[in-house]
């Protein structure tokens, strides 16, 4: 049975959002998404997926546009800055790709949501592999925001973030057993239709498919993956 | 001698804020500063005075909306919400203008620009008349987005509020000692060009100007004040 509760799912249209999603959804009757518009290269891409991805979960999804609010932002992610840069994330040169507080903007928009709509529950699907690069995936990010996102709500809010400490390889396994879409899923971070296959992201969600012992049911633009 | 380091300075054209900058710019080269349009109902006259203000103390000034944003925020603060309440901060009816997680919001877009442009300090107004009302100006708050903050940017940024343990007698008490500008700062909630002396805001600032013994240079609609 269903629990019944409104669960406010943060979904950018990528394997992890959308596995959170199919989480949400399998537990919760009441449960709602946001992704967000930012300005980066594959944004038309992941919010596509994001779309289609609450339409098969029919959930109600809006998408908030922060591409002028964050249009003096520094990082190669952005249309605004230089190339996607190719091979692991742990690699230095992925930390171009950081854009600045993108999780905490995200969450704090979040949390002024979920007090007007009196949802309690806000989930996010940061994971371990993103924490070499992204210091807003990490874990002590992540406790003081949830921390601050409740008392700055006066006890309103709740963040959970159940993939912190598991990786993309822990969250597929999961999502594969509860038959989320992935083949409506974006995690390539170029400006281009078919994933690259070759960027950090593209590279770990590779690994994760591989590690699973099963097809990635997304199209690359390279067949050597 | 002026300290050779950057900060950015939330300025919302009100007297706290005002006060803040004149603070920074009295101890600080190089200072610049932020504000926010979000659809409240003195947004106009408050963006008009912290242009004022930054034009005044010859501080870069931004200003970055976000109306479309938080066009699903429930607040009476907001046009699309209801009365502006009248009386003291402490009534509960003040609770209607609470605007859920605005601080939050603010600070994590001021977080990704002051990355973006290597600033390391990020200074805010709230102060301790605020705390009856509004969660996200109380110490718990601001202790724990600190913390946020740093970790999110991996220790780039420093939250500052100088303010958070005092009240506006002792904000007024500090600005009137450095020539802060008053009669260009916006303190009235109400949409209306004549600070109207009866809402919650006006009433604390009155009080402030009563303490400190001096005139409030701002013209007021009623001659009761």
């Amino acid at each position: 049975m269903k629990l019944n509760q409104k669960v406010l799912v943060s979904l950018s249209g990528g394997m992890d959002s959308a596995t959170l999603l199919g989480i949400a959804c399998q537990n919760y009757e009441d449960v709602e998404a946001v992704g967000f518009t930012y300005g980066s290269k594959h944004n038309e891409w992941e919010n596509e997926c994001a779309i289609q991805l609450a339409n098969y979960y029919q959930v109600p999804f809006d998408l908030i546009d922060l591409s002028e609010v964050m249009k003096g932002f520094k990082s190669n992610l952005l249309k605004s800055g230089g190339e996607i840069p190719e091979g692991h994330y742990e690699h230095e040169s992925m930390a171009l790709t950081v854009v600045p507080a993108r999780n905490m903007i995200f969450l704090s928009i979040l949390s002024g949501l979920a007090v007007s709509r009196d949802i309690r529950q806000i989930w996010i699907g940061v994971h371990k592999g993103d924490h070499p690069v992204y210091a807003d995936c990490r874990p002590e990010f992540i406790n003081h925001m949830r921390r601050a996102m409740h008392e700055g709500t006066d006890g309103k809010v709740d963040l959970y973030a159940p993939f912190v400490c598991i990786d993309k390889k822990g969250i597929l396994q999961q999502g594969l057993k509860i038959g989320v879409p992935y083949k409506i899923t974006r995690t390539c971070y170029k400006d281009q239709p078919l994933a690259c296959g070759k960027c950090g992201s593209c590279t770990e969600r590779l690994e994760a498919f591989a590690f699973n012992k099963t097809p990635d049911p997304v199209e690359y633009e390279t067949e050597d993956v």
